[in-house]
């Protein structure tokens, strides 16, 4: 098998090089990632400049791909250039802090495997949830491992990803795996208000996420669960129950 | 009325002078825009860097702040500090290109509105269907007009947007406004390869819309029919189809 491995952490982020280790023995993998930092970069593409590929080298002596697009861009290069369209798994991660509900769009991890199924490849999205720098960055690898397995016997329709949030505890401590629906996702205190040394106003974006009524299955039950949750998601953002009922009206 | 007015083609782009002037007569019109190009933004928001707010003029001598960040941050901005949450519609645009199909996930423009609806606002995304330069703004503008006063008297349900393309003609052109879903969208030839002239490589990302077969209830179908598509989008992108079928597996 042919995978390309991709996140928005950067070439050199741990859940990256921990992901490559836990899939190298299934076949050949590919590295094309941002190389810099790229969290919150959503489903940006890079039109206004042009993109490179620089070669750099993972600790294992192995050679990755830098590049200096969006995790979108990788995803475009990776497979198109660099593997010239013979592709058999797009796995974008591990992103180093959850992507659950409405954050997924602002998701460099998640927006890399929706460029690779609208391109045409199967693909995962894997995040560990946690900010924290007390990693179980090998809870998350196994459960790819099971998940890139699975998918190996259970493939997915075309332009249809999985999205996948471990928790961040050993393996054994994992209360299981549930295929879930996205949920809601909102922010209190979004904006935090500074002034500079020369007293002119600046934001950070901040905040803290709102305490949310959510089903039993969506991934952000799942989370709060100490479940891993996997959630099919696609390219299609049609609200299809509204759209029934608004396409015979005449304006 | 208060209006929240962005974008992502930056605050002194025509279409979004354009939107101003037809809708100014219904109420307050706040504009915070990108202070630069930002086409492709998609979802982006900036986490790593502090974001400004920068007081310019419009062609009309009315304030309109420029942004620092991508148009998703606008909203934030623009919704919670300028306007300090009291907004009745967002609305994005008038884009100068089209933002039809899965190409909604690479769309600033239409990302605006999503943020907007993520907050908790009404919000409508407005396109005109043409790169070229010779632009029929007026007709984007009528209809964005019809729009909003037909959103007056129909509201639709919380976290939900419209997402609307124009054609680029005449205002008596115009086949009619159409309710659609969201159709699909691929690029052929996607990557072209150049030498700088150090005889390094780079890449633009480029290429040609393929040819789909689509249903006449796309956006899609409808742009290419010369109708108005008015698609109704919400943050939801999981496949429930294939979460129906997965969601009691046990892995």
């Amino acid at each position: 098998m042919r995978f390309l491995i991709t996140n928005d952490d950067g070439v050199h982020a741990d859940g990256l090089y921990a992901l490559k280790k836990a899939i190298e023995h299934l076949g050949e993998v590919v590295v094309v990632a941002p190389e810099r930092q790229r969290s919150g970069a959503g489903h940006a593409i890079t039109l206004n400049e042009p993109l490179r590929l620089y070669e750099t080298k993972l600790p294992d002596g192995t050679i990755a791909y830098g590049c200096s697009g969006t995790p979108a861009d990788c995803v475009t290069l990776g497979t198109l250039e660099v593997m010239q369209g013979d592709v058999d798994l797009v796995i974008s991660g591990i992103n180093h802090g959850p992507n659950l509900g409405w954050d997924v769009h602002y998701s460099g991890t998640v927006s890399a495997a929706l460029e690779a199924v609208m391109i045409g490849h199967p693909a995962l999205a894997v995040s560990l949830s946690t900010f924290s720098t007390d990693t179980h960055w090998s809870t998350a690898a196994a459960i790819t491992l099971k998940l890139v397995n699975w998918l190996i016997d259970n493939p997915i329709p075309p332009h249809t990803l999985l999205n996948v949030n471990v928790p961040n505890v050993p393996l054994a401590d994992v209360k299981g795996i549930s295929f879930t629906r996205q949920g809601p996702r909102q922010y209190v205190d979004r904006l935090e208000k500074r002034l500079d040394p020369s007293g002119k106003t600046y934001y950070w974006l901040s905040g803290t996420i709102a305490d949310h009524q959510t089903a039993d299955d969506t991934d952000v039950t799942a989370a709060a669960d100490g479940r891993v949750s996997v959630t099919p998601l696609h390219l299609d953002l049609t609200d299809h129950a509204l759209f029934s009922t608004l396409h015979k009206i005449i304006i």
